[in-house]
């Protein structure tokens, strides 16, 4: 543990392993930024005030922040294999993330998350892990994995393993779901931290949920909503991903109330807005640039994520914390120029400096098994004067519950894209069951063709959206040969396709290719007149069925706010 | 778990055990305080909002705030068993301690430690232990018994026990002594709370301190010093004791840095100052009477020292935490009208309401055993011109190293009251082994006879503090009679005695006598001249070999900042 030599170089008596020189260091616990040297030794910081040694480095007046922490994502999201996740977020100053690996637990189960733990190995990066509690979401969906209470405890023995993952069943939680019941008990039992996903969860159901144990939520929309979950002990997180987008909405709130348990999280973030935009980074910037004091935004993006999951010895320059630490020239623009973790240089003006860890995939890489499938598993009766039709909300990943007149023809609710009613279908990919969900959908705007992904949350079933049956069905053939991923077909030919080798879900790839490729794929999407931001990600979130208001899975129409499955027919 | 009945209870949709109508909820995490009604199920809070249920109270806008959490205290300084120390201090809103148990630990060992978690199993209060990492206090002292790291792991494991208690050694640990490090290594292996004890330690060397994994301090008696720790990450343990008195200097630090990572604590509480001053609550008001904020004052004594201990579900009034809750009229003068633990109702206007179990201490009642003592080990033969003197500072555990000229009769440093020069003698009082260490005392204004008391911190042999060798003598064997304890001698006659028959520590009478025979005991000292306040508790820290400047041990003289002993004459 080399306390020893820290206590001697932090004494001056023998030379540290490196020196900051001139600083300015941002205290997360005091509020304040002032001048110092920071000595490192054996990656831990070891003094802060007048240090010399052989090994200097002069920051000349930079800022000198913790290395960024973000608690709720899923990596899946990314596309990324671990090894490129780290070199896309690592520049951006991203050192820690508390990962739910929820989408590679739906395809693999439990050895998925074990693959995981032992691919972010090694990484520059501390890559915590919650156990995935809703392995399906729901019973309304077909995933490959079920992971039970008993399935998830000796996940909680694994090092790097923090806590238990969004409670999504929330539904589940409010009716005393026995089994989803087990697995907050599991946590509480424990003595873990417990994540929450409350979409919308008010008054004495919002009291219940917090009830049962659960402790954060990252689904909150409203100013409101913040305001209650806060009062009732909630952790914020306040989440600004790729398609979700709540940070100023719930800014105003957490400065008013001055709130210990706020902080930053992105969800989902695509690989192209990692590229353009940045990672935790950009929550940071866009907190500023709305007014929030520059080192309460820094503490939502470090020491309230490190206190909010016990991650000892993170979140601030002090000495006997890690060496994780981010050098900046000007916060009001925050861009990191030097990155270090473990007290190591890892990035530099935006590019890695390090070389990820290869990593063999090879169990991960035949995950997808469709039933035979032709244009009849399309077919939408018609049944009722009206028909349910799932309203996407723009740069939100809630949907409207619609109820439109249907288009039919030949006794068959068919799309109609001069109204931007598209098809919606859900094909089972894991077991090759033959299930497959079929509804409608507005807010894309295509005109022709078809779009698929086998990234649809969470059971990652193969999502395709089409102005045309045929190549709906070319669609997802073309997902199929390619072993997972995105593709975009027009009149029964490929326009681009995106593999996602590892489990459906991620790339082999470079971390600039998949961003690049993701873009063709959406310039694809955007060439059949798709006018939504980021389709393949709203897509993807259209099956996920504890997110209201209506969604498909593989089973049918989820009314999420009834907790049921419903015909399109009304 | 019963999450089940807390659900359906928080939902309405079955009654709640209790409903606490129209209170004034202090909530401590958003720094409000909103009209509510509290519901309570199975000893948890479940809801908050408008409730109803057979069993109501109505608090008429009375102010409900959390159980107060005493982040530090060694439980052996209020002199009371287990028992009584819960009937004392749970009527003032102290709902759960932090404690260290180094006393019976000197005098017991890890028997002693495990005694004391069977002893307070079942009160109504939670009991918190963190396990003794100095015992004893320094090399240059001999208690009872010695715990080392490896003695330290298995206590660990017991329920109830959080972390490492605080590291006294500050100089073991800035000289990296690998016996005192192994103690730190412990902490930081097992994931668990490190306190520390650094008084007046800066600069580099605290540095070095806190790079050690030490994340706390309670010893801290100047504004600036408090501004370094916090800057360094360290918990400011902002203490209000008996003889500790660090609140009023302490406090405008921690307003101007909004610290986070600040709590109350009162480390050593005399019984008496119990039942006048009160215990936590004490602090708060004085808090609040120097004018913090009273929601920032009361989160200072519960979710603070919550979060600083990772105590789940306790330090706010939220769903799913455990209902600890205070009923307070008035916050500017707050006093606990009703107290609850779990739910119930465990104190009412200042008295408690329960009975706490009895317990069987018989193995702790023989432990005063000292070697044969006459006047010829009272002698300080004069050597050099002039004398070391351990000077009291009013109100503070410090103490000044005075350096004067000696009184000298017949070859021999002699007491001289008419200068206020007392001799002070530390006998070994656990395994006979005949040790005595002699020094002189300045301060106590005594003009005759002699105190002594089996509590010397932290070996707790007895000290003894006379203007009269044979007092002195007579003093000692008072103490030895009686089993332990305080006496007072004047003319070889026993004026006053508190026996403390627990471990010489502690006594088995009712919390209220015991307040009163040390008041008797004071005002027996009074009658000698003796002029400091709570005499026997200052008297106590003069053998603590871990606190500056000059002590005196059953080993000799120390001179803590050297940290070595040193002879009486210069």
């Amino acid at each position: 543990m080399a306390l020893r030599e820290r206590i001697l170089a932090a004494r001056g008596r023998e030379a540290p392993d490196l020196v900051l020189k001139h600083a300015r260091v941002v205290n997360v616990l005091t509020n304040e930024i002032y001048p110092a040297d920071v000595a490192i030794h054996e990656g831990y910081v070891v003094g802060i005030g007048e240090y010399r040694g052989p090994n200097e480095i002069d920051l000349a007046g930079s800022h000198l922040l913790p290395g960024l922490i973000d608690g709720h994502l899923h990596v899946e999201s990314t596309m990324l294999s671990a090894g490129e996740f780290a070199r896309a977020v690592v520049p951006h100053g991203t050192t820690s993330v508390v990962v739910d690996p929820h989408e590679i637990g739906n395809v693999l189960g439990a050895p998925g998350i074990r693959m995981l733990l032992a691919a972010t190995d090694g990484l520059p990066l501390n890559f915590f892990v919650n156990v995935p509690s809703c392995v399906p979401a729901s019973e309304m969906e077909n995933g490959g994995f079920v992971l039970t209470a008993s399935d998830m405890e000796p996940l909680l023995d694994e090092p790097r393993v923090v806590g238990i993952a969004e409670l999504m069943n929330f539904p589940g939680v409010l009716a005393a779901d026995p089994t989803v019941l087990a697995k907050a008990e599991l946590g509480i039992r424990r003595g873990v931290p417990i994540d929450g996903h409350a979409p919308g969860v008010t008054g004495k159901d919002l009291c219940a949920y917090v009830a049962a144990g659960i402790e954060s939520d990252h689904e909150t929309t409203r100013a409101e909503e913040a305001e209650e979950k806060l009062r009732l002990g909630l952790w914020l997180m306040v989440r600004e991903g790729s398609t979700e987008h709540n940070l100023k909405e719930l800014l105003p709130v957490v400065r008013r109330l001055n709130a210990r348990r706020a902080l930053f999280v992105t969800d989902d973030r695509a690989p192209n807005d990692l590229l353009d935009e940045g990672h935790l980074d950009h929550a940071v910037r866009l907190a500023i640039a709305e007014g929030l004091d520059p080192v309460a935004a820094i503490a939502m993006a470090t020491i309230n994520p490190a206190e909010r999951f016990g991650l000892k010895r993170l979140g601030a320059i002090v000495p006997g914390y890690r060496a994780d630490l981010v050098v900046a020239d000007d916060l009001q623009n925050l861009r990191a120029t030097l990155v270090f973790k473990d007290g190591r240089i890892v990035a530099r003006d935006g590019a890695p400096s390090f070389r990820p860890p290869r990593f063999d995939y090879s169990a991960a890489l035949d995950t997808v098994h469709i039933g035979p499938l032709d244009a009849s598993d399309l077919v939408i009766p018609a049944s009722g004067a009206r028909c349910r039709v799932i309203g996407v909300v723009p740069r939100q990943i809630i949907t409207r519950h619609l109820v439109e007149e249907p288009t039919v023809r030949d006794g068959r609710i068919v799309a109609d894209p001069a109204r931007d009613l598209l098809k919606f279908a859900v094909v089972e990919r894991h077991k090759a069951t033959g299930d497959v969900g079929v509804g409608l959908v507005k807010g894309f705007g295509m005109t022709a063709g078809a779009i698929a992904s086998s990234v649809a949350h969470d059971a990652h079933n193969i999502g395709v959206i089409g102005a045309d049956d045929a190549d709906m069905l070319a669609a997802v053939q073309a997902i199929v040969e390619q072993r997972g991923g995105l593709a975009v077909v027009r009149d029964g030919a490929v326009m681009a396709r995106l593999p996602l080798p590892i489990g459906g879900l991620m790339s082999d790839l470079p971390f600039e290719e998949v961003a690049a490729r993701l873009e063709a794929v959406e310039e694809a999407a955007s060439a059949l007149g798709c006018t939504v931001w980021r389709p393949f990600m709203v897509l993807s979130f259209l099956a996920l069925s504890v997110i209201p208001a209506l969604k498909l899975t593989d089973r049918g129409l989820v009314d999420v706010e009834a907790w049921e499955l419903v015909p399109v027919g009304v």
